[in-house]
């Protein structure tokens, strides 16, 4: 396999994007990424979207997608894992290069949530529709059961979940890309509307239209496009049971475990390696069992890391300084490139206030549905 | 890039499936597969599938069908094109074993299109949304307009295209797994019911349910599978512009002939070394224009092929010996796979009343919407 580096990147800003369609939103993306690298083509494109039939009744948007860039002709492909899209494209694209099939490769991610579509029940067909949602729960529902679970078994409370939530809004407040660039207190968190106990509005991550893109090479042909190239270094996919009532214990995600041992192996390295990392954040309670299924704390660590200001920036293991999918917003087939680009800029010192110092290994983790499937990588600057 | 080899295939009978699932439609196919192959494990599985969320409310069909295969854990994706979805799992899970990232992957596809969904809406989703469909067109309306264009700048005929029909009907009546196992007579498709100008009932593909899986492996390890492995020697994807009326002659498949380009290309065969082709007969006219793209037949030729038997078994260049989507039936995203496996079956002379005799090359072409993607396979025998 060849050696892969990442050579530019490019995202809208996450929000409600009222003036912008799901094909304008892509574009602005895949055009800045293309731009930062000074590449006028590329040999393939995929595009990581969960939705767009459900959504804005558009399938089939990988020639959509690169008809619209200026680029009928070339490879083209949509793929989809519920919430984990955007990391799948990436690995895609990652094994594309790597084989030698193609040289220059877009792995991008787009969704557009806000254009009248009814979000929470579209989002439930990332769930088992025969074991689950016909039996009426969504998401909130699922992930309340997580969190119950976690508090069973462990000392995890309200006040730990909510710490999350202020620890990634102010990351977020940072970011100028983030939907939400201002900063929760502990206080608003835990009086914030129940949604499904013991979740609380603030603890979910909203509903968000973006777009993000990375453009792929070799790494022996990076330095044409970039003098900072990233490299992937590790690359890990896998699933779980898809009904959380058919997993052995639902606060486990083995999924993310599973994934992330492939990609540690494939990059030889130990969590302990790690230097900052985005994480799936798409309920508060999720950062926690993530960060324990990544090995990057254990248990306990994990459930006190936003209390003790651990995963928060200048702690031991910075986790979402992009905000997370809670500040940052949660476009759902563009989180895992979105993901990926906060990495990148930490990789090559470009993250402004929200910089790590000293970062040279970073990772993302993307998570479909309610965790059934999970996909890592592993980045390295050179 | 490692050489890869089919190992084993299975597929569902296609047809309206009212007992069956979309996840048993997976399942039925995806154990045939390994059982043919005497696998009990996979390292990635890719399903294609156009449009679950809508048909039946389920996406993140990758880690749902790991699930009830037995393997939850391992990588799966599904991967989306439209009706070339299934040919699209084909090559994603080509390029992941040639990179040497995974040495055995399951590529399926699947489609359970009769569980009441409205199904011309939502395949019309798979069209330019903004441009076509919201200005109430569907895809009979636009093949429609494709032949149109083709007969006024050429000598095809309504007859022509009818010819069609009438041969794979004649080849679908072999196959035990198509839908129609019954011939029809050119008299019955010029009288069926106009749907839309000149486009008749039995000019258009059925709605279907089905499912179809082939195992990829390594070729110097096929021998541990199967004694008759059929090498994958090209694959080509390409698009073209979304909207018929952006694209400079309407009459003429660009993604088509640039795919056929690229896997030519690859497997350093020209067109006149195909011996059999399963080529996207969605309506019976693209049969026509695809095998024009492809090379296949000079376009005379081509307007003529049923007509005069050229490109009917003991012909000159025998197509869609399977019975096409026609005959066959075109769960959509399971299309890609079924043609995959009938020139399997066929160059390893094992296709029985529909044999080719002595193919040793052959061919497969996979078109989503009104052609804006297409993705072609070249095999060969071994």
């Amino acid at each position: 396999m060849r050696e892969v580096a990442i050579v530019g990147a490019g995202m809208t800003r996450f929000g409600e994007l009222w003036q912008s369609s799901l094909r304008d939103l892509f574009v602005e993306a895949a055009d800045e990424a293309l731009r930062a690298a000074g590449a006028d083509h590329v040999d393939s494109i995929f595009v990581g979207n969960m939705s767009g039939g459900q959504f804005v009744g558009q399938e089939h948007l990988g020639p959509l997608m690169a008809d619209h860039l200026g680029m009928a002709g070339v490879a083209a492909t949509r793929v989809e894992s519920a919430c984990a899209s955007g990391g799948v494209a990436l690995r895609l694209g990652f094994i594309e290069v790597a084989s030698g099939m193609s040289d220059l490769v877009l792995a991008t991610g787009v969704e557009k949530m806000t254009d009248g579509a009814d979000v929470t029940n579209v989002l439930a067909s990332a769930a088992d529709q025969e074991n689950e949602v016909y039996h009426g729960i969504t998401f909130p529902g699922l992930y309340a059961m997580i969190a119950r679970a976690y508090m069973t078994e462990n000392d995890l409370t309200e006040e730990d979940i909510s710490w999350v939530a202020v620890k990634n809004h102010k990351h977020g407040a940072m970011n100028p890309k983030a939907q939400f660039q201002h900063e929760v207190t502990l206080e608003q968190v835990m009086n914030s509307t129940m949604v499904s106990d013991p979740l609380r509005l603030l603890h979910c991550s909203p509903v968000s239209d973006g777009a993000a893109a990375v453009l792929l090479c070799p790494l022996e042909q990076a330095r044409k496009y970039t003098d900072r190239p990233v490299r992937i270094v590790g690359s890990g996919l896998a699933t779980a049971p898809m009904a959380l009532a058919h997993r052995p214990d639902p606060a486990r995600l083995d999924a993310v475990a599973r994934s992330a041992e492939r990609a540690y192996g494939m990059a030889h390295v130990t969590p302990g390696d790690i230097q900052v990392a985005e994480v799936h954040d798409c309920f508060s309670i999720a950062e926690i069992c993530c960060i324990e299924a990544l090995g990057l704390l254990e248990r306990e660590a994990a459930v006190k890391g936003a209390v003790t200001g651990c995963t928060a920036l200048g702690g031991r293991i910075p986790v979402n300084t992009s905000g997370g999918l809670k500040a940052k917003g949660h476009p759902v087939g563009a989180t895992g490139i979105a993901q990926t680009i906060e990495i990148f800029e930490q990789l090559r010192g470009e993250a402004g206030d929200r910089q790590v110092e000293g970062a040279r290994l970073g990772l993302t983790q993307n998570m479909g549905g309610s965790g059934a499937s999970s996909v890592v990588h592993i980045f390295e600057g050179v």
